[in-house]
């Protein structure tokens, strides 16, 4: 994994100076407030940075009104983070004094290493080492920087903070773009939204995104985070700053781009993050409870949900609107997003009744175009709603009701009456608005949205993040593991491993010759398989090597010849060991399970159904090794064909209980050997209907060297 | 068909009184311009209606200073069109009145029809009989009417006109719900966008959806049109008004609730609309050409694309951006949407690269954050873009670009010029922006939106419209079929209707004795199926009627025994013709074609993929019979395991071709057959490899009582 590489664990000590400094050095000042190496002292200004502030620049004495130095050595006393704003070939002297002063941080923003060219990844490397030598952490290099907008640090350069950085809120955002950090400044202050603290941190030679993360996580100023991610070098690290958030049940919102191929080509042109494979990327974020965003709206929308500070307490949502037809498209896209759109009790439906004698009542709750009428009608409604629905979320879709000078108020008093009897209900309007209604309306903590297919979006996110929060059932410790055996593997040895591994394997016997094969296949039962063992041979179906739904002495007898002779011709120098028999088992649901050792994330597990759905249809869960129980019953669940294992045409329900378990087992041995195996497919693991547990049928493993 | 229940055919002449009067009255006018029966005289005062307009009320003789009738057929003129804001149990004498009066169409916009009870329903049918009897068009009941903004016509009540219905734009607007109806109008007036015409159609007594979309298809006021659908009566008259729309190269935006059980479930409650299955309204847009959105975002976003009247020339998009993530978020989408995202040609690389050395050049071509530095880089590498990629579509992503006070003058100008010399490609531009700037964008015929995710999704709406409205191929014209044998259909019977039909079948012979069945089977090359024949009997595998696999005459006759035995016991009243047998077809791809008739929209044709894909996925397309070839291979195309018939797991391709002519030959069966045949299912249809050809190997039809 990662750690191996050199890589730095999380140390958050050490990140402190980077995001709470009490003295700040800018190497490289600028008198012009409007350059790179003048726009933090200008931005520090204006924000009323508390600290101690030192332009340094070889020039001058005074910087934009400051006392000014010629070298961060002279500063009188000690700097906790250095901002160095000066071109590439001056940077590594820049960092040499710094270390020299004993500068506990710094955040780097000059441009020109590993981004362009291979002088500037050797260059790069050179303050990695740095860093790693002194203890001094490094932000950047061609990072956009750190702002905590409660201490007023603004050890950034972007010029969406020219008229200020405005008040603190509550969400941390941390993002390997700059320029997008820039506009998500701006996109968040069009909705209302403040952040804590945000860290941009390009090319990553030190600190990187997972640090930040964690940083964020147990920061007390910070609640919700907003993470964009490129690529990651060190998975399991990203993975311990996610759970860490997840403990402290702080919701991360991740944006990552490259969810295809050509996506993926373009980042690797665009950064020097390593893209890395999305489907993996996409598990980790589910696994640990993180929610990904697929464009900036969304980004947002979540961001804003989670900033609202209810987390509902069950996926049950009552929908209250005065338009039938958006309440159905409610409906619909809360279902699709996993939502219970369950009925209003029988007693709270007479209720309704009784305000809008042709209501619909069910769910949703449809006071029609009568609320023209008798609008308050409608809040009535939304409180029976409430009050006898149990309803963790309940989302009032009111067309343009938030703009209406008259209107607005009631629905104000309403909401914030709903919010003192019923604290614990997400309450969510969807309508047109104005700015001033949402903000009043997030003070009394509910959230507004115009779009109402945005609206349950949103409450589903926060129904996910509350699955999440739910302190998640430990990882059994792994068994202690034999190593594998050294040299190729052929299937039997494969399969003992497994065995050993406690993952249920289909009977079998190696068999040296034609006899034997009779022997063995009547002691097991027809119809039997019979295969070829060679440890050379890794694909042998395709070398004909094979042979199925063998039902008499005779065809065993005239497979075992075909088959070894078949091979022996096709691969000469294979050493032949003979052949493994093993009966058909019929009647159970084919599944695919494996192991794969990614670059940045280490061993992953994965499931798949057999058959054809793999193939044509990438329909495959992945997960980080190793799991629990809970982990590969969400893996399970997560298969789009899993109707498959619940018995369709009239078949028994598979024994999901005993694949799940399989999964777990397969996960200690991928964590266990994840120096050792490279890849492994269990092509097909079998399961038998419900009670008739599950087998390994075939076995591959590839080792690593 | 919907047409042999009653309902009428499109008669856009008969539709013109209800758009475009000439002279309107208002039965149940009100002095009041706050009431139903007030608002319309006051919008259409405000609005400048250029007609006649006739208040009628038995109280008074003016009101709100017009000359007022006590009743409409005291009215002097002519009078084109009806206004009806009485309570319910005066509408049916008010209609009766307008007939006497020769009133050409009539606009009811009272409730307390068919959406509330019994008696609700006998009065709405009443309305139907006297519309369909007088030739007077009828609106509603309950219904929020029509506005004409051209000529100034408010049969309409909606709060959103009280301060005046604006400038007259270019999208008409169909609804079923009035409620949504009046939240789009402030919706489009919020992205400065603006209507022709607005229909809102409530219970359908007469006038439907179909209707007012034909009309807007031929209003040449109109370009682009958004539909509003919640059910439909008569599919086959919703197809021939989605035709004609196309027909004309007007874009349909369509939004219909109700796509998952839970939401058609609330429909039903809401209206007195019927669902209808949404696979099949999904496939007939899909089919029509009609573009489907899932929230009201979409709805107008992809109305505001097309409202900007540039329909770009080819699938190809160019990507311009100073953020790096945002062009990969971008080139994601774009993918996942079918649209292309080909390099730029290395020349034009080259001159990117002249620009800024360390862009990003390919596509998306990315200035990176140098562009604050010299912003009008930006503009040049746009111009590049779109001179020589040969893009049919671009779009610029520029951050905040277009609330900048120096930048949006520029970019103005850059698009302006551009526009200019590229007449043909749609230019899109993704950054946060003023209203200002997006309507001076939108004046020189460019696009501008906020999320550059959903400017992709815009394009390629736009993309799928062009294909569209390239004349869609012929459907040829169905051979004539005899009628089908009457009586139950055993599975011979049904093989030889569909050989008929010129589907290819599996060789196959009717036997009556063991003897003559493994006659039959070595005449025919073992191995074979056996399958019992008895017209009773519909799913003969679920009674243990089928044998596969036969390899010896023995097995044959030990089968034949075995399953008519079996089958005798199960169903004793059965009457046993004997035993089909057939080859085994081996090597192919196993499909599943069908007919399904459906309640609204007749004889649809279903395409599925044999194993688990269809039961565990409902991977299935669906197309309204008959079709073309173009159209059977774009329901292959759709296939979510399309990947199966190009052969995986090194397989070789399938005969598309073969299966694709069938699907056609199946489809002109279906329309033939419409009132013939319930169901149809061929599971399976077996698609051999490429040159192969393809063949029925079973079939079961269910007629139509």
């Amino acid at each position: 994994m990662g750690r191996d590489r050199g890589e730095r664990a999380i140390d958050l000590a050490s990140l402190a100076p980077a995001f709470r400094p009490r003295s700040v050095a800018v190497i490289g000042a600028s008198r012009d407030p409007a350059k790179i190496g003048g726009l933090p002292i200008a931005f520090m200004k204006a924000s009323g940075f508390s600290g101690a502030l030192y332009p340094v620049n070889p020039a001058g004495d005074e910087i934009q009104g400051l006392r000014s130095y010629r070298s961060v050595t002279e500063i009188p006393g000690a700097v906790d983070l250095a901002i160095v704003a000066v071109p590439a070939p001056a940077v590594l002297p820049a960092l040499g004094d710094c270390r020299a002063k004993g500068v506990r941080a710094a955040v780097v923003f000059s441009a020109g290493f590993a981004e362009v060219d291979e002088r500037g990844r050797a260059l790069q490397a050179e303050m990695a080492s740095l860093a790693r030598e002194s203890g001094m952490r490094i932000l950047g290099p061609n990072c956009m920087g750190v702002v905590n907008f409660g201490t007023g640090l603004v050890a950034n350069f972007h010029p969406a903070f020219k008229d200020g950085i405005g008040k603190a809120g509550r969400i941390g955002l941390v993002g390997q773009s700059g320029a997008l950090s820039g506009l998500c400044f701006t996109m968040a202050a069009d909705r209302g939204l403040a952040y804590s603290a945000s860290a941009s941190t390009g090319n990553e030679a030190d600190v990187d995104a997972a640090d930040c993360l964690a940083w964020l996580a147990e920061d007390p100023d910070t609640t919700v985070i907003q993470l964009y991610l490129e690529g990651c070098r060190d998975g399991r690290k990203l993975m311990a700053a996610l759970d860490l958030a997840r403990a402290r049940k702080k919701p991360v919102i991740c944006l990552k781009p490259g969810s295809t191929a050509e996506g993926a080509a373009a980042v690797a042109s665009h950064t020097a993050a390593l893209a890395g494979c999305d489907a993996v990327f996409d598990a980790v974020l589910r696994q640990m409870g993180a929610y990904r965003a697929h464009s900036l709206e969304e980004f947002f929308d979540i961001a804003a949900a989670c900033a609202v500070g209810v987390v509902p307490r069950n996926d049950r949502l009552g929908l209250v609107t005065v338009s039938g037809g958006i309440g159905v498209l409610m409906a619909d896209s809360a279902v699709r997003a996993g939502l219970e759109v369950s009925a209003l009790p029988e007693h709270a439906q007479g209720k309704i009744r009784e305000l809008v004698s042709f209501a619909a009542t069910r769910n949703p709750v449809d006071i029609t175009g009568h609320a023209v009428n008798v609008p308050t009608l409608t809040d009535k409604a939304l409180a029976i709603v409430i009050e006898d629905g149990g309803y963790g979320s309940v989302i009032l879709s009111i067309g343009a009701g938030g703009r209406n000078p008259v209107r607005a108020p009631q629905l104000l008093e309403t909401c914030a009456a709903l919010r003192r009897r019923f604290p614990e209900t997400l309450l969510c309007l969807s309508c047109l608005h104005t700015a001033d209604f949402r903000q009043k309306l997030a003070a009394i903590g509910c959230l507004c949205l115009e779009e109402p297919v945005h609206a349950v979006r949103a409450v589903a996110a926060l129904a996910g993040f509350r699955r999440a929060f739910i302190a998640p059932a430990a990882v059994p410790a792994p068994p202690v593991f034999d190593p594998l055996p050294s040299g190729p593997m052929d299937e039997p040895t494969a399969l003992a491993a497994l065995s050993g591994a406690g993952i249920p394997v289909v009977p079998h016997r190696l068999v040296r010759t034609a006899d034997e094969a009779v022997r063995v296949a009547a002691e097991l039962g027809y119809p039997v398989a019979l295969k070829v063992v060679a440890p050379e041979i890794l694909h042998k179906t395709e070398l004909g090597g094979v042979a199925l739904r063998l039902a008499s002495a005779d065809a065993v007898r005239a497979s075992f010849a075909e088959i070894t002779a078949r091979v022996a011709a096709a691969q000469p120098e294979a050493t032949l060991r003979g052949c493994l028999v093993a009966p058909m088992i019929e009647g159970a649901v084919e599944t695919i399970l494996g192991i794969k050792n990614d670059p940045a994330f280490g061993p992953m597990v994965a499931l798949g159904l057999g058959g054809t759905l793999v193939e044509a249809l990438g329909d495959v869960a992945l997960r980080a090794a190793p799991i629990g129980l809970d982990e590969a019953r969400a893996m399970i669940k997560q298969l789009k064909g899993r109707r498959i294992l619940d018995g369709i045409r009239g078949a028994p329900p598979a024994d999901i209980g005993a694949l799940a378990d399989a999964i777990v087992r397969l996960s200690q041995f991928a964590a266990a050997h994840a120096n050792e195996i490279a890849s492994l497919d269990i092509n097909p693991f079998a399961v038998l209907p419900r009670g008739g547990g599950a087998m390994a049928l075939d076995a591959l493993i590839e080792r690593r060297f």
